[in-house]
């Protein structure tokens, strides 16, 4: 990296919060960037007492994040948006129009229209707008690409996604919900979709950047099983992509016991493969004539497969390496781009507006009783 | 068992055939049925060769079934029909005019009105007809069951099913198909659906075996990958099943490189669970608020657990019992409604007929765009 | 097979017996020979009950095993050995005496002594003396042998073999034993070793069988864990190899939650394997500069790197095979060889002689403070 | 953590170190410490990038140890040392003296003499001496440590310890050796004995951490299979514990396509547990009479286990944390350490000591022929 070193602030990411803190400990974990500024809460205690805990000096702290931007902009090289769905969208805006390049937690907003003006918004300031879609940060998922890109697989006719949680079952519903799951469920600050914004986004972008294929259609099944819950909590998705290929996913936020439970099949004419999140440091890849392969991440063979899944990767193969890790290497290549880096690999504006096109069709089909509808 | 043996006579099974040598082994494991009579092949020579080396005497060595059953009827205790699907329903339909108990390989028929005939015709004449869906022969399929039904797993809202296979990546379509294909791909002779008549219908079955849900409206998208292949060879499938829950199915013939990868997911309020064939011997729970647990074939705890579990086990826990054992289970089973018992646990007319009843709804569904259809 | 049956006659597997039944079902499962004759138990009620059950003429049950071998000789094609340990040599030596070939279940003998009789005797007879060691009659473990013998593992350099149980924990020690465990921890019945010469045996017979390498020398720590229990019930063994390779072995019947966790790796200068019994349809190859191969039971590409894997599978891949099935595949290949087949593949008395060696060396050096001792 | 931020400074560490920059990652990820000084390499140029790449102030960086512990001793909290083997003793034995806290890689020494000397040291100046041994830092680890002080295993019986590389398969013996392979191959810069202190140290300390028993007597076998290497790279030892207890500790550095094969598993007369390393988030455990149950990393339940193994997790269960968090764990206990904090859970001196012990008593029995031989 060079001597200057970037500097960075936050929005969202108090005491309570799950992404505000990874995002932290993975721009750390490299040393990418420091912490200069931020508004961590809207509670003004909480935010003061974050601030002070992550060393950010006082005048830096602020009350409302359109201060922030006010004051930081032309300060600070970019900000982190780690705030619940309903405020993604205006944040971004506002500090795109600032001239701050943006580092956005998905969805990037609630409707497709908002995402593509974000999208046109940050070519046309010519900024980076970042969406951490983490999953595509993994060294191996970076090598599935690769290979599908270098036609081991022949060509792809079928993918099968899944995303499994079970968080919903973890509340106790006979009391106040706690603030995470609360706004989760809350259509104000959650938008329209529950779980196929919350997850099934990471599921739609994951096809899409292994494959190098586009979701063309789809026909969804959305189901609220969790008590009490308006939005979907459970969706079963038929999807037809581009040059003939189908895919499946399900995704559930009442899928008692399991924890995050993500899981992408690839099958071409010649070579299929399986990577889940869970053992996430392994790739399989299966062929009709001989056995099945286990790719690990940054054994000596991966650099001559994939140059951005060796580059991706910190540690022996064997020591594994986990989900900050592919947070932080979104970030790596972030700043790599911020930097003026060409070819960095990371999801961008582009791959948070298709994901919100997803959701959109989503809601729509399932609105027509399951009826296919063409993404925007 | 009784010190009185009982007799069985085979309709196919002959050279080349995968499912006739498995009746034959999973009947004598356990040394249930003589095989004293057959018509295995329509070619004349290969039905003398394999009648002589399973020791059948020639006079009991049929042409055609025809002749067998007119032959038979009254001298054997059961037939097993082990023939291409589009000759199922004649043979079991001739069979239980005839007064013969059959052990009918699924699909049982082309149509659901041939399945419906069949079911009542074994009703009115007071005989047994089984279908051997493999997978509820499984110990661990059966304790997956008595589970749901003991309430461990709460109110079923969600259930994954998938049955991947690749066989049909494995054919080299520059040379004429070898028989076992051929026919699969062939509307004539496997009816007017390939992947969800053959291997569909096994997870029709489990879902409804394992939840006691019924499937009651299915929406699906069927593809035909495989060069040349005119029927489908890949599905997926969205279900509403009874009280509420949900259901989705993916099958193919296309998925290189998978073997046999059947997996079940049953997702209730409380706990779910997932049974994989490829590790048959083993049935993971999972839960919100404790640990996974893994239970094991035959393992003390069993018995307590699923008396049926327990009965269909043959050898310690930690030493794997097979697809052939668990096709036994079902023989067990049988042969003992044979003998009268009650309570026996194995597929019959009406397991046969809602699979087929599944299928029918599927091509309608594909036909009309993917919309809901009910099963009749 | 041949149009001409074979028979056998069976020695022990009466009621409560795990490994009579194996024998029986084994044999049954692929149609070998028949059982005419048998001495199920010293229990005449009980022995009468079994022989009936399993339609063995009365006038061909016998009171003693004696009787058996003087009345059967020369009607049966070979005599099954299922008892406890104590009379494996007895009833062998006599059986072989009379000109009758034998599979017996090992430990072959007590002592090495007996053992290296029993291979004289029978070598001297041309006579087959089979020693169902049912591990390497997986088809898996056929292959790993093949892959060592094709050199694709380079130089051996090192083994690990476990077989841990934890069946000792089963047992509620303040109730009087069951008959199954009590005989085993019986130095009368069970001979000087438990664990070691229960499957300890199996473990050296596994490494010699896939590596083709000599245990040497070894040097063994024996302990006895389970209450009241006067015989090794956990060993861990060091092992000097030929060629200069090395080895450990861990056995235990007091890992307690264990079933049958059997696991062999052999690591080689190029390439390394690892097969476990409760995977046991998988067999998988590790590289320094390549992704690990996980190879799968009767796969199209088996048949070119062991033919006799291929032969030992009756189903394809994904319907999986188990201890059932690898216990019949020695008795195929022991009943070929009845006909006079050559190179059939299946433990003789040589390997059961070279397993008593590897136990009396045990015992030996644990009484001896783990001193290296010779395998005789 | 408090608003005075703790500094450190780190000898060794320079391009190439695997071990160097892990310290900073882990130390960086928690932003527990700021790097201000070092000594990263004998090389001048090379010391130089590395620390104008980490920002340090050129005046901060030294030419060699000596001088930096002159110059920054009182400057900084804690001094990192992750230079080769050889080193270890005389930089933590200056540093001390000079009264600085030390995070020392292991081995600590090259003789157990050294081992004391620096223990005693460090107790005498109220110093803190940390040994990152990584794998106690793991949550699941500390569980399973946890578990086993609370009853759930019974009395512990037998100990199995397996810790399996195959990096010296990975190298061409053509060519000269690389930097990292070289030093350890080399009996001047790695001491005595290379596999076992180099990783064998884990496995000793993880048993003494998890079972809370004590190695008291080995018997080893030690090879050198690489070519040209003079020191062990293969181990096979036997131990005796405390309290009756045994243990079998394999580990090598020739064990060809195993990565970091660490496998730890415990059995007690009640249960047994299983933890590895490469699926380092989940904990197993076995019972006789109950279905095995699987841990996983921050569920809900774990906090009622094990207070520490949930203070040691940063992140949702399913979201897998690796080596640097575990790496991390243990740097964010020593600094609480060092800030006063009580009952803080990282290995220190005295499990530095044990470990050195350990490699001294298996190199006496392998001169010895395998001899059991007592840790001093």
């Amino acid at each position: 990296m060079s001597k200057s070193r970037l500097t960075y602030a936050m929005v969202g990411g108090g005491k309570g919060s799950f992404i505000g803190p990874v995002h932290r400990m993975a721009i750390r974990m490299d040393d990418l960037a420091d912490l200069v500024a931020g508004c961590f809460s809207r509670d003004a205690a909480g935010n003061a007492a974050t601030g002070a805990e992550l060393g950010v000096s006082p005048e830096r702290i602020y009350q409302d994040w359109r201060s922030l931007i006010a004051a930081e902009s032309g300060k600070i090289d970019f900000l982190a948006v780690c705030t619940p769905n309903d405020s993604h969208y205006p944040i971004a805006k506002a500090a795109l129009e600032a001239g701050v390049n943006v580092m956005c937690e998905k969805p990037l907003s609630i409707s497709s229209e908002e995402a593509l003006e974000l999208e046109r918004l940050a070519r046309r300031k010519k900024l980076v707008l970042g969406v951490p879609f983490t999953y595509s940060g993994y060294p191996m998922v970076k090598l599935a690409r690769d290979l599908v890109r270098s036609g081991e697989l022949g060509k792809i006719c079928k993918v099968l996604m899944e995303y499994q949680q079970g968080s919903f079952r973890k509340i106790d519903f006979s009391k106040p919900l706690d603030k995470r799951n609360a706004w989760k469920m809350d259509p104000r600050r959650s938008g329209r979709s529950c779980v196929v914004a919350d997850i099934g986004v990471h599921g739609a972008h994951l096809i899409e950047y292994v494959t190098g294929l586009e979701i063309r259609q789809i026909a969804a099944d959305l189901s609220s099983f969790a008590p009490g819950n308006r939005l979907d909590d459970d969706a079963s998705i038929l999807m037809k992509l581009s040059k003939g290929a189908k895919a499946v996913m399900v995704t559930s936020k009442i899928a008692t016991g399991e924890e995050n439970g993500l899981r992408l099949r690839v099958y071409g004419d010649k070579a299929s493969l399986v990577w889940q999140v869970e053992e996430g440091n392994y790739l399989h890849v299966k062929y009709a004539f001989g056995p099945e392969r286990t790719y690990k991440r940054n054994a000596p063979y991966i650099a001559g497969l994939s140059e951005v899944s060796k580059r991706c990767s910190r540690i022996p193969a064997g020591h594994h390496e986990g989900f900050i890790e592919a947070f932080a290497n979104h970030y790596r290549e972030f700043c790599a781009a911020l930097r003026g880096g060409r070819n960095c690999d990371f999801p961008q504006a582009r791959e948070g507006r298709r994901t919100i096109q997803f959701v959109d069709a989503a809601l729509k089909s399932a609105s027509e009783g399951s009826s296919w509808v063409k993404l925007a």
